[in-house]
């Protein structure tokens, strides 16, 4: 069902030096099959995250924020899924423990080197055991195999590269991404992982970390609700010959973080194309607002109705859908005789109406195109907000009505 | 698929005294389908009314209230399905006041003197000559005609009478409303029309209408869209014997309120029976708060969820997705440890995990049931809450992707 999403092969994605792969099959929820990734570094990197902001938050979020608080050289990333260890109280947390526990046994570093991550079903108890005895064996993967692991109802594994030069010296990123559910942005979302050789000071991948989440994985929306286990990573492994960024005064660090944004807004856009049941890819714009918050209220609004949704999956210009969400939107002022609509570059409402020249027609050959634009003009301010989101199918309410069976 | 709601007929609906019901077939979406209804009110009623908080509400809301602040004494209320006149800017407003035009000269008033009421497609313009042509041939119907008459997507007919005494006196209640879909409370929600002999003055109807909006068409949600026509009035006639109602402190007020509440609470959840695809009425109740705002909070982030619906719907105690729509629902410093969940009766999570007692078994059973109680305790205060919602279908897509066709 994905909307114009491939996969990639690994020939189309970079390894990134001193950060190696490999997966297991622990059988967690279903026999033969990779559940888990662990991502082994080699000394001399930095790491920085952020994570949901839901108060359920799993335990492996809870003890990979631990972990990073700890100040201590991150030596390897352990994602399972299949469980998300969610709603596991202090159970959870022992859990999420044991396995940094074995991974650190392992390699022999500190259980505090290891950054735990799950993904999967929630108020289940993590199967640790099965997760432990997979470990040792292990076999090594390239990207798109990392990418394979950690998928749960996605149909398309999430990967992809670019590769730039800073100072004349060439950089490589690479990223995945999982998540097809319960997507809704609070700071961070879903799981996604971002790697680079460049050398990074951890303050400041702390801050670059915040700002590419807040313009890619902080702008989708497939179903509003805000995961347990959402945690977007950067890893830095140090390994590129270009100067280190300790400031974000360098160009390096612009340069750098453009190149992370588009990728990062690259796999954000793959978990909406992948998106439960989603047929249809819809940018959503909301310009000329007071605040960007309340630009962002109006376009959230627009991508969580299921109203809205379910129009956009029947392809029918019931667009009357549309302005109902930009006035339940929280703006409590908003002069709705200024609001613009645009569906493309179609103008279908203005003036508090249907624009005059508007016909049906427009709005019907728009909304057949598997993806297509929504605008709206406040027309009182200067702040704007760009989020992407998918539509609502009978086939979102298979997938959820059946995603345990 | 209405869940254990069945029609009313006239026989078990009181007429109310100075209050005469009609209704036309207008065409206006449908022909051959009663789509208009008037209410005509003899001299010395009160009428007060609240209205849907959404900026883009519809013209016959905006002419609505402007003919409420008027402060005459109203005659009509004239309401149409087929149609929203909503989204469709000063136009839309010479229109609801061209109905309203049509009205007052047949009835020989103001037209200030006439409530207009629109509900049906959003954007598209009102077809006013069509209500206007057709209303010389009305036709006199009893409640059940009339809560038929303002019928959408609904299903089943929604209409309910209470006799109470007040001071030894009969008064009678009748009330009726419509709503399946675009349901989310918001100072008043939907269409609802509840008439009482009572005589009450103007400013306790005031007060009285908001009171018990708050406990019975504010606490549902069905699909978290708020509409652009919501509109819930209340009418005395004052032509009961009882004692004028002049003051919230005179007995009358309480056992009228009483009444009026328990009178709304069951078309309310009438609403919510007859969802747009509902196969499940579920009641949450969120105990144990700071304030009813974040009970509230908790509560629609539950009831909006689409994973924990199309759960509702499947009959899969996956409920984890429960405890994850209450950590992202807003209280940023909610101690998850201290947060019980229950299903019914039935222990489903405390301390941050799930409960040791609980089996699945139980959850199933209690799923599998038409209705059933999802019950929260934050145990951080005294304040409460409780809703109505339902759950999400196949048939909910079908209905949203056709509702045009």
């Amino acid at each position: 069902m994905a909307v114009n999403l491939k996969p990639m092969d690994d020939a189309n994605l970079s390894p990134i030096e001193g950060l190696k792969l490999s997966v297991a099959e622990a059988g967690i929820k279903y026999p033969g099959r990779k559940d888990v990734l662990v991502m082994h570094l080699d000394k001399g990197n930095t790491v920085a995250g952020v994570f949901t902001q839901n108060r359920f938050c799993a335990a492996p979020v809870q003890i990979c924020q631990a972990h990073l608080d700890a100040g201590v050289q991150i030596r390897a990333l352990v994602v399972n899924t299949g469980n998300a260890n969610a709603g596991t109280g202090e159970q959870g947390r022992l859990d999420a423990r044991a396995v940094c526990d074995a991974v650190a046994q392992e390699l022999g570093c500190l259980s505090e080197q290891v950054l735990p991550f799950s993904t999967g079903v929630i108020l289940e108890p993590l199967p640790a055991d099965k997760i432990i005895q997979a470990l040792p064996h292990r076999y090594t993967v390239g990207w798109a195999g990392a990418a394979e692991a950690i998928m749960t109802t996605d149909t398309v594994a999430k990967a992809r590269s670019r590769s730039i030069s800073l100072g004349g010296m060439p950089v490589a990123i690479t990223g995945i991404a999982k998540g097809a559910g319960m997507i809704h942005p609070n700071m961070a979302t879903l799981l996604g992982f971002i790697a680079t050789d460049a050398a990074i000071t951890r303050p400041i991948l702390n801050q670059l970390v915040r700002e590419v989440a807040d313009v890619s994985f902080n702008c989708i929306s497939i179903d509003g609700d805000t995961s347990t286990n959402d945690s977007f990573m950067l890893i830095s492994t140090g390994k590129s010959a270009a100067r280190l960024i300790d400031s974000d005064d360098l160009p390096e660090y612009s340069e750098l973080k453009a190149a992370l944004v588009a990728l990062a807004i690259e796999l954000a856009q793959a978990v909406v194309r992948d998106g439960e049941g989603a047929t249809k890819f819809v940018t959503v714009t909301v310009e000329g607002g007071r605040s960007v918050a309340e630009c962002k209220a109006v376009a959230y609004a627009i991508a969580r109705s299921p109203l809205v949704k379910t129009a956009f999956f029947a392809s029918d210009p019931n667009l009357g859908r549309l302005l109902c969400a930009i006035g339940y939107a929280g703006v409590h002022d908003l002069d709705v005789d200024r609001v613009a609509l645009y569906l493309d570059d179609v103008l279908v409402a203005c003036n508090g109406g249907r624009s005059p020249e508007y016909r049906e027609e427009q709005g019907q050959q728009i909304m057949q195109k598997p993806e297509f634009s929504v605008r709206v003009l406040l027309n009182r301010g200067e702040a704007e907000t760009r989020i992407w989101t998918c539509d609502f199918s009978y086939e979102y309410v298979r997938i959820n009505a059946d995603y345990r069976s």
